[in-house]
């Protein structure tokens, strides 16, 4: 059985869709970030970085969004990573883009924290969320195919992760309307079963 | 043939150090940060994030270090990534916190403008980079197994990644006496043939 550690509407719900999408079943378990329970003793011996995702397996603990979803991959959904090497970089291309700038981008408007300590950088910085989100959306349309999939014909991993930060630009100042391939492909994701059930469950509010 | 886009130093060094490990021939091409090659029409028809690595291969394109490694190990080098699903998750989970935590970290030194606008704001991150980064070669200290190498018996892509990385952090106001299994691993990496080679043809100073 596998265990999945989340905070609702955080990157862990890219791990919960993926997880549904190969029709794994889990239990999952929500850290609670309102009462800090990400910096519990109990939490931080499964995971010391005090994030979300973790993933319990039958083989151990996983951590990091990207090597979880490749682990699913690789384990139960293997139509989920392109056969072609060549494919199967541009999908990590998109995953690392969005793991290293985009989330980034992102988490600077609520965990300035992290790289700075006084008020008025973390004032600067979330001021400054509004035009680094809208340039990752405007990257995102002008060089993802969105054929009808983020990389091409058949969904990949990196649709979830591409889904779920997305879906945080609107709360973050950009206007989805002005990227129309990314906004449709968005909305189709939306309507996904595995989307669908990621909300009842509440994983997704 | 492949055409390899870097800056010395930076962590296209790591594409390199693999492209070596792998046996593969290319041609390397400094991009010219200090006079702003990175930002030239040329460069951005190629990359248009205006950043290293990208490499020029027979089928396309590639950016995203993460990404080019897992096409190396991929195409050329079978070995460098493990059989085992789990213990590849493990390497990649290395990967990832490598390009969005500890790149990061070190990003806030001389790329604050990426994320705050303020002279005030970009000076409190620089002079937080000592303690983040500090920071994540604990967490490395602490979770890397280093057996010989950094996930155990045999070099994987996670190795030329984290080499790249950790000899920043003296430069960081790190010291990595403080960190023996990592700073003994990164000793027995920096004389490696490919390393050697790397530093011979100029991509790593």
């Amino acid at each position: 059985m596998l265990t999945l550690h989340f905070s609702p509407g955080s990157i862990a719900v890219v791990v919960a869709i993926a997880l549904e999408e190969a029709g794994l079943e889990y239990e999952a378990v929500d850290v609670g970030f309102a009462s800090g329970g990400q910096r519990s003793d109990a939490y931080l011996a499964l995971n010391p970085k005090g994030r979300v995702p973790t993933l319990e397996t039958d083989q151990g603990l996983l951590t990091e969004t990207g090597a979880i979803l490749e682990w699913i991959g690789a384990t139960a959904a293997p139509g989920l990573v392109p056969d072609d090497p060549f494919a199967a970089a541009k999908m990590r291309e998109c995953m690392f883009y969005l793991a290293s700038t985009m989330h980034v981008a992102h988490a600077h408007k609520l965990r300035g924290a992290r790289w700075a300590d006084q008020d008025a950088s973390l004032r600067d910085m979330t001021a400054k969320v509004p035009e680094t989100m809208t340039a990752c959306c405007a990257h995102l349309e002008d060089t993802v195919p969105f054929a009808p999939f983020a990389m091409g014909e058949a969904l990949t991993l990196a649709d979830p992760y591409l889904f779920v930060i997305t879906g945080w630009a609107p709360g973050d100042g950009v206007d989805l309307a002005a990227f129309p391939r990314l906004l449709a492909w968005y909305n189709k994701m939306s309507d996904r079963p595995s989307v669908q059930r990621v909300r009842t469950r509440g994983i997704l509010p």
